[in-house]
């Protein structure tokens, strides 16, 4: 069997260690692991099942021989290695923002446009969290009845920001008042702003999943009209959405859809419904509370969705498209 | 100045001692005011500014000589008491949802129909939290542009459940994974479920800003589609809200019309918005966050407000309808 040399970038930090623990996990065919992070993480060790991995500082001749390279750090600092990556050969699954809509890059999720991944060039494109976790719930409800708009609120974990974002909640909790991730203290808060402002008011956060959703989906004209907020929850995104559909579709059709979908995980008998303590560290979207809209019955519904933007909505999905590339030889 | 006896029922929980801080703190013209409460905390002390109240047993002959009734408790409660409130002749404020829908009862917010409380007879409902604060922001746009439709997402503090729902989080905050109050644990977690299931799989805390909207409004074909969440904050209920009207509307007319509204204060300027920390104990409705949906341009508005749901949202809302009614002689 054939394996390969992978390199993380990023490896000291929170999507980082989960790419690495998905990796050995999931049995990727391994031939050697790098993990590669700034000088001031150089040298810290990062054990897995019992296996350990110097963090080594990244440069730009970190990508000799290296087959695969999973992106986990900042979108600048990305750009400023790729002509290295590109000149060592290497095919970079990039978790920043960086490259996603930059025309002739695919932006993949796997159980939605895996076919994507044929075009690369070099790069493939890691979506945003949210919108990882909102399309693969809706996904199949797409297939069946086509989306023409979507309503999201969203409630997004402190780990949505790193390492340093759990541990600025860790210390609220135990009294500080000290705040220096977000933009004001977050224990016992809500805080409606991630990301910074665009023109339009909205956050680039926001505008993520309108513009990021057109691309995965190949469809222009898709509305999402997005507030994001960030909640004093570890980890778990979770979203509220309303989505509107071209064609008929009732809630016992949208549950059916749901049960036999891949990647997600219908929880919707009213005792049992999702929630970001139970589908941390779990690969799944998890979606329940389905409902029809009270005004437009048979063409809208609501939802409630949560899942690990660490997991699906960052490594996992990023691992998925490694497997991919070498099961199709890509 | 006539002076008036008053009673609080419910006067040792949350929204209880919520008016009672009002009622001193607003001047209201007081002969003698009453707490009570159930057997359990009856003999318990109440302090505010210096001055000490001992709750007493409700009984049916609690009543006598009372003016008005500022009820706190429990809608079953409320309800076996409400013949003895009639036979002596007070008039009920009343915080439960035990009248809120029958006909006959005001529903009010006295920004909105004060004009209501003319037809009581006897009892004057006081609305739902999440109702009061997302009509009470909303209906400066209201009066401008007429809302057709809403679609909200809630993000409602542990103390909506009372002093319980604060102990509860606490204790969990604390290490505790024990939880009665609420359905699941609360710390670091959401729950996307408030109230009972209704045949609709919406919540009854879902449907009740529908339903109290429409009658507050005057308005029977309003829809109003709810997905209520639980969020580990101990006071202030958020809202993240999509807003359709019949006439056109944009950001800056909006922004202006809540700018000059009573009960409202606007906080839109990209580094300041509504957040519960900020708007727990006071007694304004905070908005901000105000944007244009990306589809619906010119009808549609999403925005994001927050209220201290025990002043507002209860306790405020229901002092201010007495206030009504003394100073209109009703």
């Amino acid at each position: 069997m054939k394996t390969y040399n992978l390199a993380i970038l990023g490896g000291s930090g929170a999507v980082g260690y989960e790419m690495l623990k998905l990796l050995i996990d999931r049995n990727f065919p391994i031939k050697n692991l790098y993990l590669f992070a700034s000088k001031k993480s150089a040298g810290k060790k990062i054990t897995y099942k019992d296996k350990s991995y110097i963090i080594k500082e990244l440069h730009n001749s970190s990508f000799k021989d290296i087959d695969i390279v999973l992106g986990a750090i900042d979108a600048k600092i990305m750009k400023s290695y790729l002509p290295a990556i590109m000149q060592d050969g290497a095919i970079l699954i990039d978790n920043s923002s960086a490259f996603r809509m930059e025309k002739g890059i695919p932006l993949v999720i796997p159980e939605i446009n895996p076919q994507d991944i044929y075009t690369h060039k070099g790069i493939i494109s890691n979506p945003n969290c949210a919108t990882i976790i909102a399309l693969t719930a809706l996904y199949p409800l797409h297939q069946h009845a086509h989306i023409k708009r979507m309503i999201v609120s969203t409630y997004q974990a402190v780990s949505g920001a790193g390492e340093k974002g759990i541990n600025e909640l860790k210390e609220q909790i135990q009294g500080s008042f000290a705040h220096q991730v977000f933009p004001y203290p977050i224990a016992f808060n809500l805080i409606p702003q991630i990301g910074d402002f665009e023109q339009n008011d909205y956050t680039s956060e926001e505008m993520k999943m309108q513009n990021e959703g057109r691309k995965i989906l190949n469809q222009n004209d898709l509305s999402i009209s997005c507030t994001c907020v960030r909640v004093p929850v570890y980890r778990s995104h979770s979203l509220s959405i309303y989505v509107e559909f071209e064609k008929e579709i009732d809630v016992s059709t949208a549950k059916n859809l749901l049960a036999d979908a891949k990647g997600v995980i219908l929880l919707d008998d009213n005792t049992q419904y999702p929630m970001p303590l139970y589908s941390s560290e779990k690969d799944d979207v998890y979606v329940g509370r389905i409902r029809q809209d009270l005004k437009n019955k048979n063409h809208a519904l609501h939802l409630w969705c949560c899942g690990d933007q660490l997991r699906k909505g960052a490594a996992l999905n990023a691992v998925q498209i490694a497997e991919l590339l070498i099961k199709n030889h890509v």
